[in-house]
């Protein structure tokens, strides 16, 4: 095999080869890995060659020798510009010794899945996937992002349709509590963003409670994916200076019975309600008794950044009667002045260029 | 050189050595390598093979072949998993003949740099950096997210400290658009994300205005990263059902004077206040004497993701007399009753359990 293109970190090589087949797909790949791959790596390569020997003739098991290489990695991965010098070796030799006869600790890690797309997951997130043991995951996870995760880790489905018809919060807090004691890293696999309508105040609390080490990676919530999908801001300098996002469910499905109401009939807000399928009937007519212009703008988004991605755009007096024809999936509807004249610039004829332009680079819009 | 593990996506193969030095690292290196490169690559390298011949057949100039691949691959990288079909060459084959014959079309992609970190940016946006032409970019925007970009892409700072003391709005959609009639791919990276606060909404209208397709990639935006990096729920399901975000300042610097006071001083929501260093007294006396609980639990944060995080915890009441001794950067304010007790855990013995734990393998807590 002729590799025609290098990703050169030295001693650390990439090649790539297509077997002739296309030197400009070959180098495309080559720029992502150069990308995936910091400059940094080097030095963490020359350091690897240098430390070897030491390593070795520490008396250590394969098991402590395999975690110090395996620590080392993490570590590379994790900093990369941060130059690696004889002491950290040394320290790090020595904590092998010590972690050799201890029991190997768990944690758990609380990432957010996005929306669905697997291209809007973070480098963070991507990372800590591969990074995992055991993966809980909600209903709402794609298989595209799933996809993503490490091949030896374990994936459990946490949803509603896991464990029976009632997975309660509290059966996943104990069996991700027990697994991350029994010295797993679990990552709990959310969508959107843990920490946005995640549940992740009861999960958090039972890592603390448990002495479990817990983090938090970030995920792009759905009212982002759908303002990017609209090409719309959420907010505006002129008639959006605020932006929130309110849960269109309470637990027992119902909409919350201590909505703010004063705060979703401001003009100069653009609110997003997460999963109101069921309520936006409710939660409209309120509203407008309350005070807000049936005429706001509102859309209806079901499965944003998802190939079968479909959306509805009326007033929020009228949005209501427009979600019956909706698909199922997950739905978020967003109004507010700012959200106005999105219609007309979607189906007018700038986006219809647009989607010509980009019908040939991509199956999305075609 | 011995490659010791490969990616196959035959005709398409990666290999990584690393001569020896840690072939557990290279493992590592491997299986990241694997997440980049999807499975359905492997048609797309095959489909290469099988269509070299009928692209050599054409009559091309050597521009259009080369742009056939480049569409090529471009297609593979953003729909791996939807095969390619032999229709699909010929059509391609086609619209290379008429393009070459065109002149490049431009465009512009507004894509979300996240707080800092760079492993905040979501897959999306580093593809969109590594396809740029030239980078339209904000102060805020760290140098190691720039580091990601394409190394041939023009880098143009249009913050601030860019143009002289007067780099308007007006001045960075004029040039933004210019660059793209050019037929330029240009990317506006913009700090967070670009539909919060960003004023997406004027370079979105300039685009339009000018006939050039605009594409919006979000980005985590600062109050995600605050949210993991406190490891705290911005939303909770009993006390904090409405998460809103507000600008801390109008275009004067000065607190915005539409404010809609109800909306902060509601018990169940999180605020987060966004750049208010120069507002935040202001802000704080206004919501108290509205009837804000002047105990309610507030934090600063400067530089949320980055190296030198730093963060103040307070009620809302004392928060703007602690605010002064915090150094420069970016600063958010996040207040609520679901950031009680964020202080005493985080700074109790469970957190520093985690730095320990932490400490061995990040450099940013330690």
């Amino acid at each position: 095999v002729q590799f025609g293109a290098i990703v050169n970190r030295s001693p650390l090589l990439v090649a790539i080869s297509t077997d002739g087949a296309a030197p400009v797909f070959g180098q495309a790949i080559r720029a992502r890995i150069e990308t995936l791959l910091p400059h940094g790596l080097q030095c963490w390569a020359q350091a690897a060659k240098a430390w070897r020997p030491l390593v070795q003739a520490r008396n250590l098991s394969f098991a402590a020798r395999r975690r110090f290489w395996e620590k080392f990695t993490q570590k590379a991965l994790q900093s990369p510009e941060k130059m690696p010098t004889g002491h950290e070796c040394e320290a790090m030799i020595a904590e092998m010794d010590k972690l050799s006869s201890a029991p190997p600790q768990g944690r758990v890690t609380l990432v957010g899945a996005g929306p669905g797309a697997a291209d809007l997951l973070t480098m963070k997130a991507i990372r800590a996937l591969q990074a995992a043991d055991i993966i809980l995951y909600d209903d709402l996870v794609s298989f595209e992002v799933l996809e993503l995760a490490r091949r030896e880790a374990k994936r459990i489905l946490v949803g509603k349709t896991g464990h029976g018809p009632s997975c309660k919060q509290t059966d996943i807090n104990t069996l991700m509590v027990s697994l991350a004691k029994q010295g797993r890293h679990v990552v709990r696999l959310k969508s959107g963003d843990p920490l946005i309508f995640g549940r992740a105040t009861e999960e958090i609390a039972a890592c603390r409670t448990a002495r479990i080490p817990v983090t938090v990676v970030p995920g792009i919530t759905t009212a982002q994916a759908a303002g990017a999908s609209l090409c719309v801001s959420l907010t505006a300098r002129k008639t959006a200076r605020r932006l929130q996002f309110i849960t269109g469910h309470a637990d027992d499905g119902k909409l919350p019975q201590h909505i703010d109401w004063a705060s979703v009939i401001d003009r100069t807000a653009t609110t997003v309600l997460y999963m109101p399928r069921r309520t936006l009937a409710q939660f409209s007519a309120i509203a407008i008794a309350q005070g807000l212009d049936h005429s706001t703008p509102a859309i209806a988004m079901v499965n944003v950044s998802r190939p079968d991605e479909v959306r509805v755009f009326a007033t929020i007096r009228d949005l209501p009667d427009r979600i019956a024809a909706l698909p199922q999936g997950p739905m978020l509807v967003l109004m507010g002045q700012a959200m106005h004249n999105t219609e007309d610039v979607l189906e007018g004829e700038i986006m219809n260029e647009i989607k010509e332009f980009y019908s040939f680079s991509s199956s999305k819009l075609s």
